[in-house]
């Protein structure tokens, strides 16, 4: 039952690329309880390619995923070597001609010769669907008691073919049938260490397991439990669940797929109101983020980004005298802008941000990283905030960091308001 | 000269971490002109680890690199594998211990007897100190023509332990007189089948060579050259680089670090211009990919992301009938919405963008994917496009795109632009 990745790319090889799609390749065979062992990287050369493909039938691997090198470039041999190592001829698959051929059509471009090689496949193999890209993968069991799959090296692609593909025909063969199912806990506000602590009697439960994990602008904690179906590893895992809930209070915002986004669009949409936002130093930063969900325009207007201070005064109403006196990065300031973002797109919520996202300061003494973010609910009541990133954090994270924190701050109003 | 990379750890192939290890000790290799054919991952187990090394002395590989399993637990197992697979003592370093020692009792805690383990070298291996934690490396030649380098796991203790000791050790060798400079060709609006089609015949070359590459929003050729210089590999690579520029026309828009917003920037800024820009799918991601570079007030003053078509026509000034009529995706709204960001911020040049991100379509007929994208220029002339970026693209995806789309045609404006 033993699986191994074989990334194919010189430009991994390089250095100009990290390696993700081991890692996402890695967590998915742990899910489906596939034992895995060893993982390769080599460049576009058939012969080194070959030399891989050996070590693995030697070594007994029984499932052997590809990525990369499917592409239409000379230099994208992955199927061609694997066809040769197992001397079987390629054949053009018309399919894959004419999925290849509407995928350029759709573009509104014409398809180049370069691309008809991506329909070669060795005969016998099975076509793995790319939906997105032009180029698919396979599936084939050249000798007995071996599985390869292929898939290009785009991560976007690889995922959604895995998904999409792999996994059915991996669970048709048997595999996945002791579950492990998880549930990934989101929380905004509180750091990791500081979650860690008042969670730390539950990291050493064994089943269900409960793992802290960080990531940019929020704190995971992973719930996860083994059993013979996703009903059963519930049971296990619900009062875990449960007391991580009580424990986290208001800092915990959802699970799985929950976002800070679709937390605030499902609250605002079931109280029938609507958001406007005003941005300085996030440029458009905020309102990309609550449009990254599909059906946002059912609560969000629009915002104005004022990136110069005229813009802040003739669009959204700031005081010019405010804006000299306390500077641009100030809580005044980005309490009229929530209050500008509301009257100028006739909102009923609005958010203002200001603040210096670095790496260079803006005039005054005040430090990177400093960000104050208002909030002007329906009734024209101002909150705001002031937030220290810290001088560290790169300019994209504080922009990042600071777009967060707004819609948290939109989030805990939204949930504490019994109005 | 071929070195290759072990990198030890069940953790990677549980996939809880990304190997970034890798990818900069292959950047290094690069640097130092050192071949790198092949990498793997194995877990912390010493039979699979034996394996791996009997597979590199197979193949006549001068330098391995581990990384990984120096640590103090029982499951770090790196350097006893590699002492017993040359049959070699391992031998406690009495520096090693001090050392380990001093480290301890600055951090004011006692060491425990289990970071003994970790001052056990292979008998003849030279020490390779680490500055930063208590796990140190080691450099040997176990056999003729073979040298083994270990670090610790840890990123930032290991690239130190590179730079400090590791370099001049190979430099010393002799490595790093040939180096490889390479250089990234950035282009857009050219698709990477058509870019490769036109440039083929430099695929070919040896010394420089050409490769192509695709991510998101972009195309890219590296241009690398091995030579005993970086002056004397840029000499082989001037004509390669000068010949694709010339193919490439406008297609190209820079090199290495450049991106559409900085060479939009840097073009506004020369001309002493502004810009604004009125957002409809993309939410305010235009802006925010805008003011992503540090210094971007110099010429942008901001933006409105007119989600709901009240603000289109309120803030923006497009016309209801032809919001109506067209529909709010089509180039005639699009145009307005690039007057009305010029007009309502006072800017130079203006950009709208409106269109449709999916999942779901608006009440038109129109598919995803399509996008209008309109530019006004100083004396309110304006051009516009239509954009079908297919109806497989995700929603981020198709926004990205359209970001990156109306920066490249303000981009391709300003440099055909002789006024």
């Amino acid at each position: 039952m033993a699986a191994e990745i074989i990334c194919v790319g010189t430009e991994i090889l390089l250095g100009d690329i990290v390696n993700s799609n081991s890692q996402y390749l890695a967590q998915e065979f742990a899910k489906l309880g596939i034992s895995h062992y060893f993982q390769s990287v080599v460049g576009d050369n058939i012969a080194r390619i070959h030399s891989l493909l050996e070590i693995a039938v030697q070594r007994g691997t029984e499932i052997i995923v590809f990525t990369g090198g499917l592409g239409p470039t000379p230099d994208d041999l992955t199927t061609e070597a694997i066809a040769a190592y197992f001397q079987t001829p390629l054949v053009e698959r018309p399919e894959i001609v004419a999925d290849i051929t509407t995928k350029f059509a759709q573009r509104g471009r014409i398809m180049t010769p370069n691309n008809r090689k991506q329909a070669l496949l060795p005969e016998g193999a099975e076509i793995l669907p790319n939906p997105t890209g032009t180029a698919p993968g396979l599936i084939w069991q050249p000798i007995e008691g071996l599985t390869i799959f292929t898939f290009p090296g785009v991560p976007g692609e690889m995922k959604r073919m895995w998904q999409e593909t792999a996994v059915p025909y991996l669970k048709a063969q048997g595999y996945g049938q002791i579950v492990i199912h998880s549930e990934m806990m989101r929380f905004r506000g509180i750091g990791e260490s500081s979650l860690a602590a008042k969670v730390n009697h539950l990291f050493a439960l064994t089943n269900p397991t409960v793992a802290p994990y960080a990531s940019k602008g929020e704190v995971k904690l992973r719930v996860a439990a083994r059993a013979e179906s996703v009903a059963a590893a519930k049971k296990l895992m619900d009062p875990v669940v449960a007391e991580i809930k009580a424990i986290a209070g208001l800092d915990y915002f959802g699970s799985d797929g929950a976002s800070l986004p679709l937390v605030i669009g499902d609250l605002l949409r079931t109280r029938q109101e609507t958001l406007a936002v005003a941005e300085s130093c996030t440029g458009g930063g905020l309102g990309a983020l609550i449009t990254s969900v599909s059906g946002s325009s059912d609560y969000f207007l629009g915002g104005i980004a004022a990136y110069a201070n005229a813009v802040k005064i003739n669009l959204l109403g700031v005081n010019s005298a405010d804006l000299q006196n306390q500077g641009a990065v100030s809580e005044t300031v980005a309490q009229q802008m929530a209050l500008g973002a509301k009257q100028a797109l006739g909102s009923d919520w609005g958010i203002g941000i200001t603040g210096i996202a670095g790496p260079k300061s803006d005039d005054s003494a005040k430090p990177i990283g400093l960000v104050c973010i208002a909030w002007a609910d329906p009734q024209n009541h101002v909150f705001s905030h002031t937030y220290r990133y810290g001088t560290d954090r790169d300019r994209e994270l504080i922009r990042y960091l600071s777009a967060c924190d707004a819609l948290d701050g939109l989030r805990r109003y939204l949930k504490n308001d019994k109005s």
